[in-house]
């Protein structure tokens, strides 16, 4: 029995060690934006939408804001400042003239995904907001997140940082 | 007893008529689309966004095509035709210019809001498609939908006449 005892007592320890290190490795995997931290939320992509819009040249960009649940929650109810949890989702394409309609661009290849979280405590510093800017899934570098806070705070301080409105 | 139970009798055919009478009315109140009877769907906004675009001068229009679950199942899984019970919402706004960032174009008022619905049986002569235009929740005339499979049909045939790809 004292020997059972042990075997079954390995063998949780190392099952719950395993699963320890498997989430460690996991969460150190995703990559996160310089600064804040931030990390691609999974299936942001079916996320609902707030808002599309275009970018001028030099960009070109046809743009889409999606929101979590708390986000359209918030919008729907016009909360502001957004709630603890508010995460947006920017997805942008360069656009290019549809082959098949000439009046219409359309979505051309993906440029950047970028993410606002809402987290009051953890960015504190920055009116609560969190930032992450991907390319190809990889997070751009400490530069480019320096300028996020610094713009939205100029423009949209009354907005609580956020640009986009709920397309009605 | 007698009496009792023409009461009930009365009763419960006046319920049943004023429920058949109130379905009707509700079923004749929502606008439907000429030529093929496609109206609005409950819940569209909330749908899973397939692509933005934006529609050059006269129209100057920003555009999001969202998808109902089947239309989004397809998109994801390259099925094509569609299948039956396919739902497509492509909304329109006049894209006016941000007034906090200059470069940006955003959503301004929405002008229409357009439907295609596949049934392959009940639009069999449409290429299994219904469509519906609605501005202010109100179908466009027989005569603009004369326009849409025309248009469809002429450019977008080998995409089972859907213009829209889903941007990934």
């Amino acid at each position: 029995m004292k020997l059972l005892q042990l075997v079954i007592f390995a063998a949780a320890t190392t099952s719950c060690t395993l699963a320890v290190a498997f989430a460690t490795h996991a969460t150190a995997e995703k990559p996160a934006s310089p600064i804040y931290g931030v990390t691609i939320p999974d299936g942001y992509r079916q996320w609902q939408l707030i808002a599309p819009a275009q970018e001028a040249a030099p960009l070109n960009e046809l743009r889409a804001v999606l929101g979590n649940a708390i986000a359209i929650k918030a919008y729907r109810e016009g909360t502001l400042p957004f709630p603890d949890g508010t995460v947006l989702a920017k997805l942008a394409w360069k656009h290019v003239q549809s082959p098949e309609f000439k009046p219409a661009s359309v979505p051309g290849a993906a440029t950047t995904v970028q993410f606002m979280v809402k987290d009051s405590k953890k960015y504190a510093a920055t009116g609560g907001w969190g930032f992450g800017r991907f390319i190809d899934g990889k997070p751009a570098d400490e530069a480019q997140h320096r300028t996020c806070y610094a713009c939205h705070q100029a423009l949209v301080k009354n907005h609580d940082l956020v640009f986009t409105r709920y397309a009605k």
